[in-house]
């Protein structure tokens, strides 16, 4: 069994999002599952998926600040500046963290660890809805 | 379905390629596809894949820029230099941006992002040909 | 055809360590799989999965050396420090790496390149016993 649905999530600020529960509630057939694979695709170049701690926001605002600082605005090798001082960084960000990530599926659920969700990350200061493509396989 | 096939490309210079059209056509499957993934997998160790912009030329040149000062050579803490300077750090952007990309399959066609491009990020200065696994599910 | 196991490791020393054997092994469906693909997941925040060099230990010390200067522990702008200085730092490497690998199989192994390994990168000092799902589709 293959099935894709589309997920567009709201506008978000820059940053790092828990986004667990919208994928879930994405994919009706997900509950079905007894064992599978779901992957999730970011369609867009300056945002982009990882899974990590899914409890202290501490964590997800440490996040942005090494981020800030590992990809900085205004250093003087950037040559694609016309959309914004945060656009390159975004961009580098983004395939530093990746744009898809692939999920294994358990008993009808993520089998994710205790401790991990799926973040959304948002690299520009606004980048607008972002559209989600998923693809549960079974 | 499964289907795997190779792809194997001529030699690169040192930076980040668009690959896209080059990987939609060695897989003649994909045409008949309604609903897939694709696997891309790149069986090297100092080259990688990503998905990013695929208009400006000059958001792959500040990969370079970035990856270059971010992930430097002659550092003083490198001690595997027997094969060049630019082999330890080609070893360490190979892992920043990972090996393979999952990408989702539409219609027939790779359901990427209006913006979105699959990238071939060569990072030796004389690394000669790569060799790509294409393997599609739908 | 998609099988699902789990694998746990003895607990690793802080490091990047190779574990391609392990994987194989705790998958005995490979062996009869003509195409296919191997998911590798790591159910923990603060350890990820590579795929590099299967030959010098040196290209893994420097690993160790180059992400410990890109995250580096006792910065002033961690905020989420309660669980010592290499908690924070270790959830970022876990992203940077990533928490899976997607391989391809072909022919009843893994189909990687000839240098190429499955690292588990231990990113805490005691980071325990680690869990890892897998799951093979054909």
């Amino acid at each position: 069994m293959i099935a894709q649905h589309e997920l567009r999530l709201d506008p978000l600020p820059r940053g790092f999002h828990l986004i667990t529960r919208e994928v879930e509630r994405a994919v009706p057939e997900l509950g079905g599952v007894d064992v599978g694979l779901l992957h999730v695709f970011v369609a867009h170049t300056s945002a982009s998926l990882t899974v990590n701690e899914n409890a202290s926001p501490d964590v997800r605002r440490d996040f942005t600040s090494w981020f800030d600082r590992a990809v900085p605005e205004h250093a003087d090798y950037w040559t694609h500046t016309f959309e914004g001082p945060d656009d390159m960084p975004a961009h580098i960000k983004a395939s530093l963290l990746g744009p898809s990530l692939m999920l294994p599926v358990r008993a009808g659920r993520l089998a994710l660890g205790t401790w991990q969700g799926v973040y959304l990350c948002e690299h520009r200061d606004a980048g607008g809805s972002r559209r989600l493509v998923l693809t549960l396989q079974s």
